[in-house]
């Protein structure tokens, strides 16, 4: 919206001491630790935790969640996730000895195994009964993890309530190339994820970072699926082509879009799919790391941009270690999310229509973690299908000339609205026999 | 005063264990956050906040009583001062563009004017209501600023209070070259500002820094003017000549003193004027900057000190980046006022009569900020003089021989009465009417 | 102790989730600030403090038992140990300057002496009543001080208890090269002084950075002597030869062990001393830092173990500047006691029969906090001989052929108690007559 000023009879200006600049983070969406409210509502999935390519032969101290652990592989490969110290003396893990039934404390040997039993105390006596019923009653604490596609995926919650490991369809595209890649952000999880359902930015602030076209704004719609799934698209007329793009956050933070260099609108494509597969992970309250895979091929993006250089942009628009003066010179994802401050005060937003995916998936986070709290478990991606789970992150470009020289905007929404249902009613289908479906039921908008 | 140490009967040598090291600063001074009770009394006044020619084509992020604001100098050349964040998602102006009518946010484009007002909401669609809504409601907080003479001044309080910009009189004197600095203090306003008043810590700690004979302790008194003027004077006898100094302070943070340099008390001299005329301005409770011009000519130090370290030296007494060994070698101000810690404890200090000036001036700011609470404004400097306020920094060697061959300090004191006495008349004259004045009035002491 | 894992019935696998990390330390010994129950225990008693080597011409500004402090060697030689801050403005003494009579503040030349006494006012008129005053009643908070052997030590409890200094007898061992060294550790005190009174680490963390037969785990026991003396003995069968080597702790915080490189338990020894004389000095609850000789000589460590990298390794096993990558794959003290965290969370310790020293300890010094805090002051390592108090921390290398071919755990028990025995009757005597009696008695094991 374009106005005049409108220094109306209300308007004062240099009025910024009437008004208080700080406000009130929603705590309840940004506190991650165990035992806060949607701290255990995350606990309830997946997430990626480390790049397997960076895991060598010493233990890795990291943070997940809150939570300070140690990531090893032992020497029979078995990747071990527990907490940092010993159960002992509380001496770090970090500093373990990596042996090939588990990891042995650096101070006194006590030797643990993947799974958090205590396998040997070689300081006390053969026949302790103390260390005896220490050893059958205490263990370390432990995580599963399971390793895919250079990507370590860990799951933190309640061993009774763990969840399928879920597969994507996008995991699954034919000759795709997925590099994993991992971005630091020195800031809540919250509103680094909020950008993946707010296509309005992508005009505004990645204005010449990805293809031409995406600087336009389009016609934006937003759709809810199974509790889970909030769905942005934009609609954008370039000659006479119409491009829906579609970008897709699966809760708690799985995301997809579309591609960030391959398509610009000019050439007709059905169903390319997005530049990266993401995951938006919560180190703690005030950190939080993406985890991803940058797709390339025919459905995605050009194998030349497989080089850790683009993967950044892919990530954020821009490279990521640059010159404060670079960085205001073209500011990219990260600057405006850190920007921001370690936690936003989400209480001082002004949220309009070009933010209702944030509104809708904060909202449904909100419901989620009460019914939690309430004792329903979330719902898991797994349950719309349970071998490959589709996804809907992806670029269509449609030639449908101007009516009448002019598009409304009606005409936009109308084939978001089209383009979106073809995907929906291809929800029971998998790999080439959806895509053949998908594809026709474009061919014929 | 010089004494033997008197271990008498009740002196318990060792005593450290029965003496608390810590005591409890003076909160409702050294706090200056927006809705503190000094806080609000600061955010009566213009304060200088940047230097101008530090302002370059991209936002500044700034720190200023408590607030984190942006400072841009937008495509039409008007200075603006605007609250950290954007109002839509929090995104940091930092990153925004600088455009003819005001600074765009990185994030969404929003635009904004100098003055808060939001001109465009581009994200939305031209017919929103909720986006009008928000543009004839909301604003960015903002600031008046005042530039002038190399410095940006701005007024952080009521818009319906604002106060005249001040014009003392050593902005308009003839000839004096005035060069804009900043020198930054990891430590609260007070303990700096202290200083001002405090000539004895000149007879010790700038031993040797300064002009001979301002180790010299000399005869000293402090008058209080107005409600908001604290002056302190220190008459010393050099030979046949008296030299009498006037440091002064006029309320919050005003301050100036004599020349650096160019005066020893060797040479006749009427009213040379002040070697730095400077504000003291809080960055928060514990930082603060020293905004100020060095004063250079006739009336001042000799235009050969106009250097970047010789300001550091007026400022201080020392260069500012040195080693830990040369600080510890030949302390400046820096080392003094930061030694004492982030915020002094005010309560467990020892005030005599050398510190007479800072009792005088922390109880008048203690009244004026109980008057503002109570709902009386406190005094402007302009209430003295609508155009250009006189002031009384400066230097005046007069040539008085010994009496009897040894000053009494009833003489010493007389002079400093006499010549103070002499500005005061002189008040109401303006320029070059007043050094008229003043000269002649001091030619017959 | 070593077995199977029992992954039994009740064993449940990745049950991190139903295990909380964080445990609360034990906050009455962690804690050692003024007023803090442990924090007064330890007043009680003389703490080196600094490097007599270090102490140049400038005051030091150091941190001892929470409290900030400056000490410096006036003109006349005489050591002083003051508070940080000058009674008058509060600026910091680390900026005095030092002369023949004491330490006089930067920032208007106040003049202290050692003991505190304020021995000038030079700011205030000669005949000024409250500067009279002050200078009577007020003083700089201070504290003896006492230098030994290279080692500054002060006493900072109320003066009317201080202690004697306490000789011990390894100060006086003929012929010993006694080296002062410093070593900083980022934790709380008590999880390094852990380590005196458990051989237990000695056989893993230390595998292979001391003598070999020290990763050999031996037969430990623990003794209690006059209510301040914990002493652990570890003893291990070398061949014909059994190895007797004794650790001890003088509570607080004084600390001896055997030898580092000397004894391998393959030549007869009778009463090696210790590779170091060491006490464990708290700077904040967060920070300590071990003060120690390192012991060189025919009764100690090879002479040619006396550099500053061996006095490194003496202390923690390692170099201590090391990367990262060197500290996991041999990681000594300092990676184990740091990487516990700033304080440990003692309530999640599983403390065993390895650990029973540490017990013994903590125990010992909870009740005597507690009875210092009814008015009972703590034992003095005086108490026990006025002139030189014995010591115990030593090797002694017994030829005893393993009797059957296999010893049995109580044989090397019992060598423990004779070994202990011999060392307890010997209390009474002094220098060569005790060694006499000790080398005899043990010969006749």
């Amino acid at each position: 919206m374009t106005n005049q000023p409108s220094p109306n009879a209300q308007f004062v200006p240099f009025n910024g001491y009437h008004q208080t600049q700080q406000g009130e983070p929603d705590w309840e969406l940004a506190k991650v630790g165990a035992g806060t409210v949607c701290g255990e509502y995350l606990r309830r999935y997946w997430h990626p935790i480390f790049l397997t390519g960076e895991l060598g032969d010493k233990p890795k101290l990291i943070r997940i969640l809150g939570e300070q652990l140690v990531l090893f592989r032992d020497r029979s490969r078995r990747i071990g996730l527990v907490h940092k110290k010993c159960p002992h003396r509380r001496a770090s893990l970090e500093f373990g000895r990596i042996e090939a039934r588990g990891i042995r404390c650096c101070y006194h040997g006590w030797l643990f195994d993947i799974h958090g039993a205590i396998l040997e105390i070689p300081g006390e006596p053969a026949d302790s009964p103390s260390a005896k019923k220490i050893m059958q009653t205490e263990r370390l604490g432990a995580y599963p993890v399971h390793e895919y596609h250079g990507l370590i995926f860990a799951y933190t919650g309640p061993p009774e309530e763990q969840p399928p490991f879920p597969i994507y369809d996008t995991f699954k595209l034919p000759d795709m190339v997925m590099t994993p890649y991992a971005v630091s952000f020195n800031c809540n999880w919250i509103q680094v994820l909020d950008a993946i359902v707010d296509p309005v930015h992508t005009a505004f602030l990645h204005q010449g970072q990805f293809s031409d076209g995406l600087g336009e704004l389009g016609e934006i719609q937003f759709y809810e699926r199974q509790k889970n799934r909030i769905i942005g698209t934009a609609a954008r007329r370039v000659g006479d082509n119409i491009w829906v793009r579609v970008n897709e956050l699966i809760l708690p933070n799985f995301t997809q879009s579309g591609a960030a260099f391959a398509v610009d609108g000019t050439v007709e494509k059905y169903f390319g799919r997005s530049a990266f597969t993401r995951w938006m992970v919560p180190i703690d309250d005030e950190h939080c790391i993406a985890f991803s895979w940058g797709n390339f091929g025919e459905r995605a993006d050009p194998l030349e941009f497989n080089t850790p250089e683009e993967l950044q942009r892919i990530e954020q628009g821009e490279p990521i270690n640059r010159s404060y003066r670079q960085k205001q010179q073209s500011p990219g994802d990260i600057e405006a999310v850190e920007g921001i401050g370690a936690i936003s005060d989400h209480q001082k937003e002004h949220l309009l229509s070009g933010d209702r995916g944030i509104m809708l998936y904060r909202r449904r986070i909100w419901r989620l973690c009460r019914d939690l709290a309430a004792g329903k478990p979330p719902p898991q991606p797994t349950d719309l299908a349970p071998n490959v789970i589709p996804t809907y992150g992806s670029d269509t470009v449609l030639k449908i000339p101007q009516p009448d020289g002019n598009d409304c905007p009606a005409l936009l929404k109308q084939i978001n609205d089209q383009v979106m249902d073809i995907f929906f009613q291809a929800d029971t289908l998998e790999g080439a026999d959806r895509d053949r479906f998908v594809f026709e039921q474009l061919s014929q908008i």
